[in-house]
């Protein structure tokens, strides 16, 4: 079995086999749990997990149990060779935060070599904006080279294309208008966890951001993996975040806050570039939950959240290319190989893994993308 | 009949009878075309246009004549005082470009009053950013006040709420992805307009915006007007652009572009604050489109753009209180009374008309919104 696809996991996603329907699956190994044994849960036999996620804790726990029976009772499954896996649930808003300390610093550093490298707010709340929901794909899915303004009237496919490792977390429990989520209770409302690759166009980003942020920099692709690692299948991996100080505002929940120790890895055409760690975050996922509601903006089932470039305090923990190669001014050395941004025909890999309670290490869905010529 | 509802305008919404079910209708002066006629047409008894608006602009054009030929017959209506009106369409992504350049200067100066008031990139492209899709509501529904960081730490309701009167663009026909939309395509794409009000918390937004933009200063609501006016219903209202410096990039068609001749009332409590023409906005809607695809990201049915403030080079042209007041500095005066910011209480009616091919006028779908007191 593969590593990290066991029974502590149990990831959900959407399939079909040969032009059949889409339908939930399980993945256990290298091979998807068949859930037509429960019959009697038609939001499994549904295209997207939004009907599942719509129900709520509870019956995501008895769904975990009732999968993890069927899986531990030798139930039949069908070899992930043999099925196509989609978009595994359909995005409602996508919300995109800047939450690492090391990501904002450097990225700060290079656009504003003579100021404070974090913006004033930045320590006080989780700084985020909405990106563009319908242009989310899956994990494998070409992503076309955009093209745009890389400056006043110069339009012209990108020449900073980039990347950005992140985590994503999904929303099931909506709540309603003009009640902000309480930081208590993240695990009330997100079902679960994606790996998040926050394609950029820096030329682009650079472009167009003041003052309103980053637009078609961004919205050109978002790509997630096939599979949600129920939040559940997390337990073990919540630490303690780095530290926060000034202390943050009571709804920001200062004495409760978490973290996630899950390790990233990024690689390009086979190499590895980096591996940035989670868990040397700043703002947890519960504090950005509790930030994006604390104006009473409502949740909708399948709304996404991500955590922003993750990036550690060390050069090899980078998150992005505009850092590792500091604004494209040093470009890296790979397996030989120089690299500053991305090229046509680039696959870029993200790799997840975090802490099990079965004391051994899960694999979080992959990330893919491969970088397709701009459109003539 | 009330005037700017008769044949020539014949503007599509949602409704419902008595708690029955929700299905598409048509107004005409005080009542709503019943469409029950058009049996053999699925998507009109649907709980939204969206599937109407998916079908393209051959099908608007059959349905607007199949609808103007029940209207012309004396088909039977049902008055709007026995309806409820409803959210007219499912909102996919959410886009509100900064396209005034009235506004985009006045607010240059209160924000930035030492630099140039002008953003480096605003005369090359129309700026814009996504904003929270599923916190956009049908008219009549109450703004419940937003709280939020006022400042570091600074918790509690806004005391800077503010309105922002503009025009919204509802996109029908999806586009692929990695493939931008020309300018010229605009009638393909477009369904209608709505009224639109962005409601902004500007105390939020300021503390909260560097350098990724607006976020919970503007996501706790957005409100449009129950009809949705069909672009053809229009023809009479383009008008010629104020006039471009420099010369846009040809995606943006600067020989082409067109503004729409739509004005625009601002009413608070009763008093009328301000009348912005929209015809003075620097960038069309068909710039706005092919800007906001120019990356190659894909339009789906649903999908809405907004103007952006619409203020004209008047003072009581301004779209917004920020302007109105000069950043809360000076207070209007308006029917005796005082005013800075929204109240508890307050309620806000932005009025649209627009000429008619008839050579009389339409009247657009009215945006009403009350304010109610903060979560406690």
């Amino acid at each position: 079995m593969t590593d990290g696809f066991g029974l502590d996991h149990l990831p959900y996603g959407v399939f079909s086999v040969a032009g059949g329907p889409r339908r939930v699956g399980v993945r256990l190994g290298d091979a998807l749990l068949d859930l037509s044994a429960l019959s009697d849960r038609p939001e499994l036999a549904a295209a997207t997990l939004n009907p599942l996620m719509a129900l709520g804790p509870q019956v995501w726990r008895e769904t975990r149990e009732q999968v993890a029976f069927l899986a531990e009772s030798g139930s039949p499954t069908v070899p992930l060779s043999e099925v196509v896996l989609h978009l595994p649930f359909e995005v409602a808003d996508y919300v995109d935060f800047y939450a690492s300390e090391h990501h904002a610093t450097n990225v700060g550093r290079i656009f504003r070599p003579d100021g404070d490298p974090l913006p004033a707010a930045w320590k006080h709340l989780p700084i985020g904006y909405h990106g563009r929901a319908g242009t989310v794909v899956p994990s494998g899915t070409h992503v076309v080279r955009p093209s745009g303004q890389r400056g006043a009237g110069d339009v012209g496919p990108s020449r900073r294309l980039d990347l950005e490792a992140e985590l994503g977390f999904v929303v099931g429990t909506p709540s309603p208008p003009g009640v902000p989520v309480a930081a208590a209770d993240l695990a009330d409302h997100v079902f679960g966890v994606v790996g998040l690759n926050d394609w950029s166009a820096r030329d682009l980003q650079a472009f167009e951001s003041a003052p309103l942020g980053p637009f078609l920099g961004k919205s050109f692709a978002t790509s997630i993996s096939h599979w949600v690692t129920p939040l559940q299948a997390l337990d073990a991996a919540w630490c303690d975040l780095p530290g926060q100080d000034p202390r943050p505002a009571d709804y920001l929940a200062p004495d409760d806050a978490r973290g996630l120790d899950i390790d990233v890895e990024v690689a390009v055409g086979g190499s590895v570039l980096s591996r940035p760690a989670y868990s040397s975050t700043y703002w947890g996922p519960a504090q950005m939950l509790a930030h994006l509601t604390s104006n009473g903006a409502s949740l909708r089932t399948g709304d996404l959240f991500a955590s922003g470039t993750i990036s550690g305090p060390e050069r090899d923990q980078r998150g992005c290319l505009l850092e590792l190669t500091s604004g494209g001014n040093e470009p890296l050395v790979v397996d030989g190989r120089e690299r500053t941004w991305l090229d046509d025909g680039d696959e870029v890999v993200l790799r997840y893994s975090a802490p099990s309670t079965s004391g051994a290490r899960l694999t979080l869905g992959e990330v893919r993308g491969t970088i397709a010529p701009a459109h003539p």
